[in-house]
């Protein structure tokens, strides 16, 4: 990893951990415990692999600094994109029922679900008092403009999780509607990285909306990607057990594919719960039926697109040469 | 009710009714209907019973009235704060098992548990959204003042939350704690509405630090009035069955009183569940024992105090007649 990228995760960190503070009082010790625990630096298994990649805060950062400006101030930002993302996760798991997360066990599976509900709105909560941190480096106006980003945003990911959460009861879900999901779910949040960053960049409205977009087809190339992963990836490479997707029956882009075509692999689905000794026969079968062609086609106009519109940002520097690599990177699943 | 308070009430639930409609997409109509359905518009018992009293909203645009100004464009805070609000109780309802609020089902009750954790997230989004619709009418650092007063009193709430939820599972829990869960539980968001109230009307540094301590009194009072009624109130008066809380097993102002003066009460207390038929006997014992007299000093200190903080802020016109009105109002449950 190189020395930019190495600064700025280390000053992600210490943001995070500055704006984690707020809780540390001697009467919520045990309730900043599960904070720190979740955000990976306390606890069992507390580290590098259990932060996660601060990819969201990264990518704020790189944007930026790509615009030619400073990225140290732009620090509150990133980390209350980072606080939002985790927020986020910290519901998920209790709405998937999930125990474990990055290789530990989940906040609501040791402290139970009551719990793990305050720690997502703490986190929430903090997210919200980081962006405004930017006052003072920044002008009040660009300060306001950037919280109602990062606020929109919000509003963007509790539809799309609306929506992944309604399709699970659905056997109606229209690819389109798919779409509108991941744009919620997972590109609206990259987006918004990318706009914020922009933004206090002082990038002009054209180069804005050109960052806006190369979070947003980013975010939906690299969900195509996962959506493949998640069926015909292996162990090693997503870290998690391959083909989970067809065993949790998860209506993902391949799947949703597959059930449009009427075919064999429909029949199969239709009639109930799919047992993991039949997942590579029936991954065999929704690739027969052109499934995993149509979402690499996808994955690959997409990423097309999200590299088209940062030519068209026109990054600028090292920030813009390491853009480039964090994006292609991300569509391989490498970093 | 007198005519300006109903003007309040009606553009409140108007100011609601725009914010909430951000979300009022085909894709999302269901999604609508969880929240309108909270916030009391829809749905079976719709109406003003379901709507809740509004205390809050109504109590942030009377301090900014009763500081000389106008009321109507500080609509956008008010129903802020009551979002807000209205997104802990979604969340609470989950964390405490509850299965009716203002004599409806719940939200998890009806949906589950998953969509009503996201029903909360969305109510948060939307406060987060709606403070910063102030910008316009006043100048960006006040819109910024404004929202870090409601964000930061959110992270009071979670904390508050933390700690209520802690003492359910301890058995040393101090007076001195109590008074901490009430003023994050309860009063932090009372003296959010009259400092931000204070904030745009226009008030000096002097007068908002009364307008505040006015509302952080007249929540400590009000709790400890509640937990009062808690065990010797009357259904009629509570809206729920008298006495629960001795049921419930609460950590109220009076049982942790009770606690501590080691007597029959305690012994009883830690014996295991209090049954229903066993509540009256119990509920004349720690009166007996000087809980009731003990928690009834409090809430009248409490009440002065708040009384005197709204005569240092000097409000101003029918306005602060209106406020003087609502406190006393609030603290006799009348309203």
């Amino acid at each position: 990893m190189n020395d930019l990228i190495q600064d700025m995760r280390t000053a992600i960190e210490k943001e995070l951990q500055k704006q984690a503070a707020r809780l540390d009082s001697p009467h919520s010790a045990p309730f900043h415990e599960m904070l720190t625990y979740h955000l990976g630096w306390t606890g069992t298994g507390a580290g590098p692999q259990a932060t996660g990649k601060r990819i969201r805060p990264t990518l704020t950062l790189l944007c930026a600094a790509a615009c030619g400006a400073d990225w140290e101030p732009v620090l509150p930002a990133a980390a209350a994109i980072e606080l939002v993302h985790n927020f986020s996760l910290v519901h998920d798991d209790i709405q998937d029922n999930s125990d474990m997360r990055r290789g530990r066990l989940t906040v609501w599976k040791i402290w139970g679900q009551p719990m793990a509900i305050n720690v997502g709105d703490t986190l929430f909560s903090m997210a919200n008092q980081a962006i405004l941190d930017l006052a003072g480096a920044f002008p009040a106006d660009h300060v306001i403009d950037a919280a109602r980003t990062l606020h929109d945003t919000c509003l963007e990911l509790t539809r799309g999780q609306f929506m992944d959460m309604s399709f699970e009861e659905r056997t109606d879900v229209r690819l389109e509607e798919y779409w509108l999901m991941i744009t919620g779910k997972t590109a609206a949040l990259l987006s918004c990285c990318c706009s914020i960053g922009a933004l206090l960049g002082g990038a002009d409205e054209a180069a804005r909306d050109a960052y806006r977009a190369f979070g947003h087809y980013l975010g939906l190339a690299f969900q195509a990607q996962d959506d493949i992963l998640g069926i015909w990836g292996d162990e090693a490479q997503t870290g998690k057990s391959a083909a989970s997707d067809l065993v949790e029956g998860k209506k993902s882009l391949p799947i949703l594919y597959g059930l449009k075509q009427d075919g064999a692999f429909k029949k199969r689905w239709q009639a109930g719960p799919v047992k993991a000794e039949e997942v590579p026969g029936l991954a065999a079968q929704l690739a027969r039926e052109g499934a995993h062609e149509y979402t690499q086609k996808a994955a690959d106009q997409l990423t097309e697109q999200a590299q088209q519109s940062l030519r068209l940002a026109a990054p600028q520097g090292a920030a813009g040469d390491y853009l480039e690599k964090l994006a292609s990177k991300l569509l391989r699943r490498e970093t």
